[in-house]
Protein backbone atom coordinates (compact mmCIF):
# COMPACT_ATOMS: atom_id res chain seq x y z
CA UNK A 1 0.00 0.00 0.00
CA UNK A 2 1.31 3.17 -1.10
CA UNK A 3 0.25 5.10 1.45
CA UNK A 4 1.77 4.73 4.55
CA UNK A 5 -0.47 4.31 7.68
CA UNK A 6 1.75 6.06 10.36
CA UNK A 7 0.36 4.37 13.28
CA UNK A 8 1.65 1.01 12.08
CA UNK A 9 4.96 2.34 12.15
CA UNK A 10 7.06 1.71 15.19
CA UNK A 11 7.60 4.94 16.79
CA UNK A 12 10.88 5.51 18.96
CA UNK A 13 12.56 8.31 21.08
CA UNK A 14 15.33 6.30 21.26
CA UNK A 15 19.02 8.21 20.74
CA UNK A 16 22.07 6.80 20.61
CA UNK A 17 23.66 9.96 21.96
CA UNK A 18 25.28 9.87 25.34
CA UNK A 19 24.58 11.87 28.64
CA UNK A 20 24.29 15.06 28.62
CA UNK A 21 23.75 15.39 25.23
CA UNK A 22 20.91 12.77 24.83
CA UNK A 23 18.75 14.93 27.07
CA UNK A 24 17.33 17.88 24.15
CA UNK A 25 16.07 15.41 21.95
CA UNK A 26 14.23 13.05 24.51
CA UNK A 27 11.14 14.52 22.71
CA UNK A 28 11.87 13.54 19.32
CA UNK A 29 9.69 10.83 18.07
CA UNK A 30 10.52 9.27 15.10
CA UNK A 31 9.43 6.44 12.66
CA UNK A 32 12.05 4.98 10.20
CA UNK A 33 10.18 4.76 7.09
CA UNK A 34 12.40 3.06 4.48
CA UNK A 35 12.68 -0.59 6.17
CA UNK A 36 9.18 -0.78 6.31
CA UNK A 37 8.06 0.18 3.19
CA UNK A 38 10.89 -1.31 0.99
CA UNK A 39 12.80 2.26 -0.10
CA UNK A 40 16.41 1.55 -0.48
CA UNK A 41 17.62 4.55 -2.17
CA UNK A 42 17.38 6.86 0.34
CA UNK A 43 16.11 6.67 3.83
CA UNK A 44 13.11 8.35 5.31
CA UNK A 45 11.87 9.51 8.87
CA UNK A 46 8.77 10.59 9.80
CA UNK A 47 9.46 12.99 12.78
CA UNK A 48 7.05 14.60 16.03
CA UNK A 49 9.31 17.48 18.00
CA UNK A 50 7.61 17.55 21.29
CA UNK A 51 7.31 21.19 22.50
CA UNK A 52 10.89 22.05 23.37
CA UNK A 53 12.62 18.91 21.84
CA UNK A 54 15.58 19.33 19.16
CA UNK A 55 15.68 17.34 16.15
CA UNK A 56 19.22 16.17 16.76
CA UNK A 57 22.63 17.95 18.26
CA UNK A 58 23.00 20.49 15.69
CA UNK A 59 25.57 18.39 12.95
CA UNK A 60 26.40 18.28 9.42
CA UNK A 61 27.14 15.41 6.85
CA UNK A 62 30.24 14.25 5.29
CA UNK A 63 28.76 12.20 2.53
CA UNK A 64 25.08 12.77 3.18
CA UNK A 65 22.45 15.14 1.95
CA UNK A 66 19.44 15.69 3.46
CA UNK A 67 16.13 17.34 2.51
CA UNK A 68 13.32 18.38 5.21
CA UNK A 69 10.09 18.93 4.48
CA UNK A 70 7.96 20.73 7.49
CA UNK A 71 4.10 19.07 7.80
CA UNK A 72 2.70 20.68 10.85
CA UNK A 73 3.92 23.75 13.40
CA UNK A 74 6.51 25.57 13.76
CA UNK A 75 10.45 25.15 14.89
CA UNK A 76 13.48 27.03 14.53
CA UNK A 77 16.03 26.17 12.34
CA UNK A 78 19.61 26.92 13.80
CA UNK A 79 22.76 27.15 11.73
CA UNK A 80 25.89 29.24 11.89
CA UNK A 81 24.52 32.39 10.58
CA UNK A 82 21.06 32.38 12.81
CA UNK A 83 17.84 30.95 13.46
CA UNK A 84 15.08 30.58 10.54
CA UNK A 85 11.40 29.47 11.51
CA UNK A 86 10.45 27.15 9.82
CA UNK A 87 6.60 26.84 8.72
CA UNK A 88 3.79 23.83 6.92
CA UNK A 89 5.67 23.58 3.11
CA UNK A 90 8.71 24.91 4.14
CA UNK A 91 11.34 22.79 2.43
CA UNK A 92 15.08 22.76 3.59
CA UNK A 93 18.56 21.37 1.77
CA UNK A 94 21.65 20.31 3.43
CA UNK A 95 24.23 19.43 0.97
CA UNK A 96 26.69 17.44 2.35
CA UNK A 97 29.73 18.28 3.02
CA UNK A 98 28.84 21.69 3.79
CA UNK A 99 30.12 22.72 6.88
CA UNK A 100 27.85 24.51 8.45
CA UNK A 101 25.89 22.79 11.46
CA UNK A 102 22.13 22.83 11.68
CA UNK A 103 19.43 21.24 13.99
CA UNK A 104 15.73 22.04 14.73
CA UNK A 105 14.39 23.44 17.84
CA UNK A 106 10.46 23.07 18.73
CA UNK A 107 10.08 26.54 20.47
CA UNK A 108 6.29 26.01 20.18
CA UNK A 109 3.55 24.65 22.85
CA UNK A 110 2.04 22.47 20.18
CA UNK A 111 4.06 19.46 18.66
CA UNK A 112 5.33 19.88 15.28
CA UNK A 113 5.64 17.72 12.46
CA UNK A 114 8.68 17.15 9.58
CA UNK A 115 9.50 14.21 7.38
CA UNK A 116 13.62 14.20 6.80
CA UNK A 117 15.30 12.03 4.04
CA UNK A 118 18.66 11.27 3.60
CA UNK A 119 20.85 9.89 0.60
CA UNK A 120 24.53 8.84 -0.16
CA UNK A 121 26.81 6.64 -0.61
CA UNK A 122 26.82 5.26 3.12
CA UNK A 123 23.35 3.45 1.85
CA UNK A 124 24.23 1.86 -0.97
CA UNK A 125 28.26 1.25 -1.45
CA UNK A 126 30.84 -0.70 0.91
CA UNK A 127 33.42 2.43 0.81
CA UNK A 128 33.15 3.50 4.57
CA UNK A 129 31.02 6.66 4.94
CA UNK A 130 32.72 9.89 5.52
CA UNK A 131 30.28 10.49 8.90
CA UNK A 132 30.39 14.24 9.91
CA UNK A 133 30.45 16.20 12.94
CA UNK A 134 28.29 18.51 15.87
CA UNK A 135 29.16 22.11 15.86
CA UNK A 136 28.13 22.79 19.60
CA UNK A 137 29.93 19.51 21.31
CA UNK A 138 32.78 18.19 21.51
CA UNK A 139 31.36 15.46 19.37
CA UNK A 140 31.92 13.26 16.32
CA UNK A 141 30.31 11.00 14.44
CA UNK A 142 32.01 8.43 13.04
CA UNK A 143 31.20 5.93 10.04
CA UNK A 144 31.44 2.70 11.98
CA UNK A 145 28.01 3.81 14.06
CA UNK A 146 30.12 5.02 17.05
CA UNK A 147 30.64 8.81 18.70
CA UNK A 148 33.75 10.22 19.84
CA UNK A 149 35.48 13.15 21.22
CA UNK A 150 37.43 15.79 18.39
CA UNK A 151 40.21 14.28 19.72
CA UNK A 152 38.98 10.74 18.60
CA UNK A 153 38.51 9.69 22.39
CA UNK A 154 35.60 7.31 22.05
CA UNK A 155 32.22 7.77 23.77
CA UNK A 156 31.24 4.36 25.02
CA UNK A 157 27.37 4.41 22.82
CA UNK A 158 26.02 4.11 19.60
CA UNK A 159 23.92 5.48 17.11
CA UNK A 160 20.74 4.09 17.29
CA UNK A 161 19.61 2.01 14.34
CA UNK B 1 20.21 29.12 2.44
CA UNK B 2 19.23 25.56 3.73
CA UNK B 3 15.35 27.38 3.57
CA UNK B 4 14.58 27.18 0.18
CA UNK B 5 13.00 30.23 -1.50
CA UNK B 6 10.60 28.85 -3.65
CA UNK B 7 9.87 31.80 -5.46
CA UNK B 8 12.87 32.00 -6.61
CA UNK B 9 13.38 29.09 -8.10
CA UNK B 10 11.83 28.51 -11.78
CA UNK B 11 8.44 26.72 -12.42
CA UNK B 12 7.48 25.31 -15.36
CA UNK B 13 4.36 23.05 -16.33
CA UNK B 14 6.75 21.46 -18.99
CA UNK B 15 6.40 17.63 -20.30
CA UNK B 16 7.78 15.74 -23.06
CA UNK B 17 4.55 13.34 -23.06
CA UNK B 18 3.63 13.07 -26.64
CA UNK B 19 -0.01 14.16 -27.42
CA UNK B 20 -2.35 13.26 -26.49
CA UNK B 21 -0.75 12.71 -23.58
CA UNK B 22 0.64 15.88 -22.47
CA UNK B 23 -2.91 17.41 -22.15
CA UNK B 24 -3.60 16.06 -18.42
CA UNK B 25 -0.61 17.22 -17.09
CA UNK B 26 -0.74 21.25 -18.45
CA UNK B 27 -2.02 21.88 -14.88
CA UNK B 28 1.39 20.26 -13.26
CA UNK B 29 3.65 23.07 -11.93
CA UNK B 30 7.23 21.80 -10.62
CA UNK B 31 10.20 23.08 -9.59
CA UNK B 32 13.10 21.15 -9.64
CA UNK B 33 14.74 21.49 -6.46
CA UNK B 34 18.15 19.42 -6.63
CA UNK B 35 19.99 21.68 -8.85
CA UNK B 36 19.56 24.71 -7.50
CA UNK B 37 20.55 23.93 -4.02
CA UNK B 38 23.04 21.52 -4.67
CA UNK B 39 21.73 18.08 -4.17
CA UNK B 40 23.18 15.12 -5.59
CA UNK B 41 22.31 11.90 -3.41
CA UNK B 42 18.26 12.11 -5.09
CA UNK B 43 16.02 14.13 -7.14
CA UNK B 44 13.37 16.42 -5.88
CA UNK B 45 10.64 18.39 -6.80
CA UNK B 46 7.83 20.87 -5.44
CA UNK B 47 4.71 20.31 -7.19
CA UNK B 48 1.48 22.21 -7.35
CA UNK B 49 -1.57 20.94 -8.99
CA UNK B 50 -4.15 22.77 -10.40
CA UNK B 51 -7.79 21.65 -10.27
CA UNK B 52 -8.56 18.81 -13.04
CA UNK B 53 -4.30 18.31 -13.23
CA UNK B 54 -2.74 14.82 -13.38
CA UNK B 55 0.60 14.59 -11.88
CA UNK B 56 2.11 12.11 -14.52
CA UNK B 57 0.51 9.78 -16.43
CA UNK B 58 -0.23 6.75 -14.38
CA UNK B 59 3.13 4.88 -14.26
CA UNK B 60 6.10 2.73 -12.56
CA UNK B 61 9.77 3.01 -12.24
CA UNK B 62 12.33 -0.01 -13.00
CA UNK B 63 14.88 1.49 -10.97
CA UNK B 64 13.93 4.35 -9.10
CA UNK B 65 12.62 4.64 -5.56
CA UNK B 66 10.08 7.37 -4.80
CA UNK B 67 8.57 9.42 -1.87
CA UNK B 68 5.84 11.77 -1.48
CA UNK B 69 4.84 14.18 0.53
CA UNK B 70 1.39 15.96 0.40
CA UNK B 71 1.91 19.76 1.63
CA UNK B 72 -1.45 21.28 0.73
CA UNK B 73 -5.22 20.68 -0.69
CA UNK B 74 -6.28 17.06 -0.95
CA UNK B 75 -5.51 14.27 -3.95
CA UNK B 76 -6.56 11.19 -5.41
CA UNK B 77 -4.31 8.70 -5.78
CA UNK B 78 -4.88 6.40 -8.27
CA UNK B 79 -3.36 2.88 -8.73
CA UNK B 80 -4.20 -0.57 -9.84
CA UNK B 81 -6.52 -1.76 -6.51
CA UNK B 82 -8.27 1.56 -6.78
CA UNK B 83 -8.26 5.35 -4.84
CA UNK B 84 -7.24 6.56 -2.34
CA UNK B 85 -7.47 10.26 -0.88
CA UNK B 86 -4.09 12.11 0.08
CA UNK B 87 -4.33 14.82 2.59
CA UNK B 88 -1.63 17.27 4.26
CA UNK B 89 0.63 14.63 6.26
CA UNK B 90 0.02 11.64 4.24
CA UNK B 91 3.30 10.29 2.87
CA UNK B 92 3.46 7.78 -0.11
CA UNK B 93 6.05 5.64 -1.20
CA UNK B 94 6.70 3.20 -4.15
CA UNK B 95 9.56 1.27 -4.48
CA UNK B 96 11.12 0.14 -7.94
CA UNK B 97 10.41 -2.79 -9.74
CA UNK B 98 7.09 -2.48 -8.28
CA UNK B 99 4.69 -3.10 -11.18
CA UNK B 100 1.68 -1.16 -10.04
CA UNK B 101 1.23 2.13 -11.66
CA UNK B 102 0.32 5.62 -9.71
CA UNK B 103 -0.50 8.57 -10.52
CA UNK B 104 -2.32 11.76 -9.02
CA UNK B 105 -5.12 13.49 -9.91
CA UNK B 106 -6.27 16.73 -8.32
CA UNK B 107 -10.32 16.37 -8.32
CA UNK B 108 -11.06 19.48 -5.94
CA UNK B 109 -11.60 22.69 -6.93
CA UNK B 110 -8.30 24.08 -5.13
CA UNK B 111 -4.53 23.81 -6.08
CA UNK B 112 -2.73 20.58 -4.21
CA UNK B 113 0.52 20.32 -3.12
CA UNK B 114 3.21 17.73 -2.52
CA UNK B 115 7.06 17.16 -2.75
CA UNK B 116 8.39 14.34 -4.59
CA UNK B 117 12.01 12.47 -3.80
CA UNK B 118 12.99 10.33 -6.60
CA UNK B 119 16.53 8.22 -5.97
CA UNK B 120 18.27 5.50 -7.52
CA UNK B 121 21.06 4.41 -9.41
CA UNK B 122 20.28 6.44 -12.49
CA UNK B 123 21.11 9.93 -10.84
CA UNK B 124 24.85 8.02 -10.02
CA UNK B 125 26.07 5.26 -12.11
CA UNK B 126 27.13 4.90 -16.00
CA UNK B 127 25.15 2.04 -16.63
CA UNK B 128 21.71 2.86 -18.38
CA UNK B 129 18.78 2.98 -16.00
CA UNK B 130 15.52 1.05 -16.53
CA UNK B 131 13.39 3.36 -17.11
CA UNK B 132 9.32 2.06 -16.40
CA UNK B 133 5.90 1.71 -18.18
CA UNK B 134 3.24 3.52 -18.16
CA UNK B 135 -0.61 1.12 -16.75
CA UNK B 136 -3.06 3.29 -19.15
CA UNK B 137 -1.72 4.07 -22.74
CA UNK B 138 0.45 2.35 -25.15
CA UNK B 139 3.66 4.32 -23.99
CA UNK B 140 7.31 3.12 -22.44
CA UNK B 141 9.88 5.36 -20.66
CA UNK B 142 13.29 4.35 -21.61
CA UNK B 143 16.66 4.84 -20.19
CA UNK B 144 17.89 7.44 -23.01
CA UNK B 145 14.77 9.98 -22.33
CA UNK B 146 12.72 9.15 -24.72
CA UNK B 147 9.52 7.76 -25.03
CA UNK B 148 8.49 4.47 -26.78
CA UNK B 149 4.89 2.30 -27.73
CA UNK B 150 5.11 -0.69 -25.90
CA UNK B 151 5.83 -2.69 -29.36
CA UNK B 152 9.40 -0.37 -29.63
CA UNK B 153 8.12 2.16 -31.66
CA UNK B 154 9.51 5.24 -30.89
CA UNK B 155 7.21 8.45 -30.07
CA UNK B 156 8.91 12.28 -31.30
CA UNK B 157 9.06 13.70 -28.27
CA UNK B 158 11.67 13.17 -25.18
CA UNK B 159 11.19 13.64 -21.41
CA UNK B 160 11.41 17.01 -20.19
CA UNK B 161 14.55 17.85 -17.98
Amino acid sequence: MPKLDLDAIPQTNATGYPPPFDAPVQGRWYRRLAPPSGLTDFAASHVVLKPGAWSSQRHWHGDEDELLVMVAGTAVLVEDEGRTILSPGDIAVWPKGICNGHHLINESESDCVFVVIGGGPNRRRADPPAGGTYSDIDMLFTGDGGYTRKDGTPYPTRRSA
